[in-house]
């Protein structure tokens, strides 16, 4: 490592406004998106111009937040991982006072454990209050598992460390048990203007979702990923506000749902994994500043209500870049048409390159 | 979208220089690494200087190419899309011609099929010579489709992009049938450097990969992903040479092997579905091209070959992260000590968060 | 072990007939289920009686067969795997001789490969005439392990099963590159039908597939596995004709389409890895024999063809079974008091658990 | 259906004694095993034999037992399946009562959920004393589920089973959140055991298993299933024992350590799900009730001990014949001569196919 420091400018521009109503947060918004494909822009963009159209915008409901963070224990056998877990649950509430008493955020709200063979896993669950978490996470294991290794005979130390966190790696446990924000979209678009704007039906859209989504994704052997693209509008929408931005292995994992209602489309996306913060690592940067700012996640707000914020805004905009990509692949050309005019300043329709 | 342009910083720094030999490059050289998360530059640093101990240093052996997009036809039956597979099949020269014959780059290596119902999913697979290729698939598979619709009786349109692919969804296809550079990296690391730089033994280190990485993920309900965090380090590659980062959903899927031979470490990482390119999209941008020259990836070589130096770079740095943090994971404390210092300028040692 | 030898007698009846058109029989047969679950037999006789119902009945379309094993060959590094794997494509056609040499029935198809560190997996993949094949896949892959040992260099013996045939585990492999029968059967019910045989309608039956088939088995973190109880229909058929019941395990991932198609309801089921046999272990029972004589599977054939029909006759027992399950779930209620009357000679409709 | 009805006889034989310890069970019994595949019985006879040498024989440890049974509640949009979810935690005390009041041995011990778009799963945990509980759970479900559609507003019967239960299909959910009896069982073999009757060493199986069923399995895209063979056994077993075999298909979903310790073995089967009861369906056939007297499972014990005891000992056979074939796959060409003798009578050593 030398003393160089410089930076990796990544194009950033800000599309919308989108309309967001829920259980968090009524607003009308921009937001920043910084991605080298620039499809992206359009793609959000037209998203957003529906969201405007319905009274309601999209609406956003946040059903679940959570960090986590597992740690391995090595036992002398299975009985006495066994012995261990059942120790851990019955002190749960000293263990939560050991987080409190070390930090003014983590709050430890669950802990879950399996056993293979001798070897016992720990995932401590915590919320974070203003931050992603997993620093606090880590700190608060490290706390917690040496608590637990001093006062629990016939185990030592495995990992800090375990995978079944499950941090940045495609598993099935993060949905199943929760890590980071689960946030639930749902737009309504009338039928006229699934024709005029997306030039297609809600029919199409809903037989494309099972056919491609749903099954294409199954035969391909995926894991709970029913979606054409989070990936893409979580990239661009975490490097703009200071996230790690590596967490999008586990945000891609989420489910598109939609619906023909008599002509109109019900349109959702669930993202049971979106790890934001507005504290924390990045967040000082002074472009990050601003962008936090001006997407109104910097307000004097109760602990962990700018992220709660923050993350549907997030949420809200996968949900834009999705339906309008799947919309796109609903015409046979449309695709193409847009990716060949890549370069060139007009709007393009969708993307997932 | 309004008219602003505006660009998202992101920190950036080189390590190294690592060491690099096997079938694709024999090089020193340092790499960029741009990430909001700095404990990433000395884990990787530590790794690096660990390779240049080493005479052959980290042996990096490119497996596969290719770059992939799936379609889907609806067919009238089971029984016309299986029809259909067949006869794509039988007319395999005469679809790749047509390929050749839209793109000096692209050529159609593969096809794969699956059927569903009615429902033919087509696969195809192409080389694209220094591109990553995202863009070049779609055009060529959007020719491919409408020739095999217009030629074809008894199917019709179902999807440009059917999630076979596939493309920035976690599945178990990619690393099965390929997708991307497939890159095995290999560093053997001599008993006493693992005792002296990485304070821990190849027996812990093997151990700690087994119940941690095979293990723990396997019990998360994981799919092909027995590593620490290489969406970490790819991240910080990806954006630092104008990658397309989505794609380190993918990415992350690989595995991590390690084996005591007589207190030698034997050290590998395999990624099968690296997606990189130093032509396209992001790669115009002034320090992308300063990165990639720096990077030896701009020299005049055979179509391919700079991506594919490439790869095998991002593959071997992936190998210095991965090392650095599983050796601090065998330590109880290590990781905690390195993420309070994480604000001062001191080297940390290991990386997941 | 000691010298005893008795019979589990597990209670078996005939169902039937059901109509089967398609690529491998025309037919209308009974068929034999044995099981400690009662409620299977009525719940695929209800489906039965549809498919007589249909001019062509159950449109079973064979599209693949074969049978695998893998095998695991240890390399010096990952570059003599490469190259070891490169020397087993090009020997291909002496390798396939080899296997005819050494087996009257067993067929090299294709040889399938994938490294990890200095770790190379081959798959071998066999057509197995009238056998299941698990046997004559072993043996042929000893002899062609053997073969690559001694005439490559730089590698050692693994094992002969690597897990990546796989057998007897769920995977994705097995969908995505074959094994076993691939059959997809077909079932278009007439809207009245629908409603006065199933009680319900097909745009019920089509929205509780996608919700509980795809969505719920997707968010359970399943693989490859969107149906609701192929694994029923296959244990009963299995034990009945003397199969190696175990392969349910894979014959579980298949895939549920249902479409409402104005009223009427397109069915079909995929099952890509349907394994069975009319030779081999199970078949000399007396009453085995019986059974496949009566499904008309012992009769002067080419080798393969019994085999074939068989597995289209349990293709289309599943369909019969699926059917009846999931149109009783539209209905509240029904499935209780089907499983209330487990015990009474009365009809039941449907079975899951 | 016809009115006949018959039997398929499957042989079966007992093997043994095998030793069990741990939180059971402690004791020496013989078991039975019902297949088709001959080369089962001598493999598990010789795992057998090996667990007589120990003193504590095999240690079986079981960590959990539940019986699941998953609903499918529409709900008007999102906000209201996240506030009927909020309902139903809030009163499982009342739903509790509810299923009390409605049986003997059912009790809801859990309740989990997971919302997609509109749709709420919920996911009902009961404990089902010596019945492996599937029918059980099926009319306590129902009867939660009406209760909660009669009470709750703005929801909908979706469907009595939604595939999040998971009944017979390959899925993470089994595993992390638990379905059937936990069992861990371990053995450790002395190094001159493992040379003389395994005829391998410790650290060859190991090495085996890492290579095989962990990294074997996870390539092959498999979910939570690192292991050689436990559907075998557990069909076998099932079949004589009067089980539902079709549960082997989550059954097969377990996990086996090795370890060389200073030449001795520590083997270790992990089985989540194994699903076996003493009474319901197929328990009143003469032959099945002979089998578990003779297992000690039909004796005057608290509801639920009789079926715990059949559990481990299901499991201890599953380590029995896992361990034998690890054992014959350290060593080339030993798996083929057990086949070649397939059909003499001679003691056979692997079985897998």
């Amino acid at each position: 490592m030398t003393d160089e420091y410089a930076i990796a400018g990544v194009p950033m521009r800000w599309v919308g406004p989108l309309r967001i109503t829920g259980n968090v947060a009524n607003t009308e918004t921009e937001v920043p998106l910084a991605t080298y494909e620039s499809p992206l822009w359009p793609s959000v963009r037209r998203g957003a111009r529906i969201s405007m159209l319905a009274p309601d915008g999209i609406v956003a409901t946040l059903v679940d937040e959570r960090m986590t963070r597992s740690v391995l224990v090595e036992a002398l056998d299975a009985a006495t991982a066994h012995a261990t877990a059942r120790q851990v649950d019955a002190r749960f509430a000293q263990l939560r006072d050991i987080v409190r008493a070390n930090s003014r955020f983590a709050d430890l709200v669950a802990i879950r454990h399996e056993i293979t063979a001798n070897l016992l896993f720990l995932r401590f669950e915590f919320t974070t209050g203003d931050a992603s978490g997993h620093n606090m996470a880590t700190l608060a294991s490290d706390l917690l598992l040496t608590h637990i290794l001093e006062t629990l005979p016939g185990i030592s130390y495995g990992s800090i460390s375990a995978n079944y966190c499950t941090d940045k790696k495609a598993t099935a446990i993060n949905g199943i048990l929760g890590r980071g924000k689960n946030v639930i979209t749902e737009l309504v678009v009338p039928r006229d203007v699934v024709r005029d704007r997306l030039h297609t039906t809600a029919g199409r859209i809903a037989q494309l979702n099972v056919r491609k989504n749903l099954i294409g994704t199954l035969l391909a052997g995926g894991i709970r990923s029913a979606n054409a693209h989070y990936a893409n509008m979580l990239l661009g929408f975490y490097l703009a506000t200071g996230q790690d931005a590596a967490n999008i292995v586990e945000g891609s994992q989420g489910v598109t749902v939609a619906e023909d209602r008599d002509g109109d489309l019900y349109f959702s996306c669930t993202i049971p994994n979106l790890i934001v913060g507005t504290v924390g690592n990045g967040k000082g940067l002074p472009f990050v500043e601003t962008n936090l700012t001006r997407l109104g996640c910097r307000a004097e707000r109760e602990p962990g209500a700018n992220a709660r914020r923050l993350a549907v805004i997030a949420a809200a905009t996968v949900l834009c870049g999705e339906l309008s990509l799947l919309a796109a692949q609903t015409n046979p050309g449309e695709l193409m048409r847009a990716h060949l005019h890549l370069e060139r300043p007009v709007e393009k329709i969708g993307q997932e390159t």
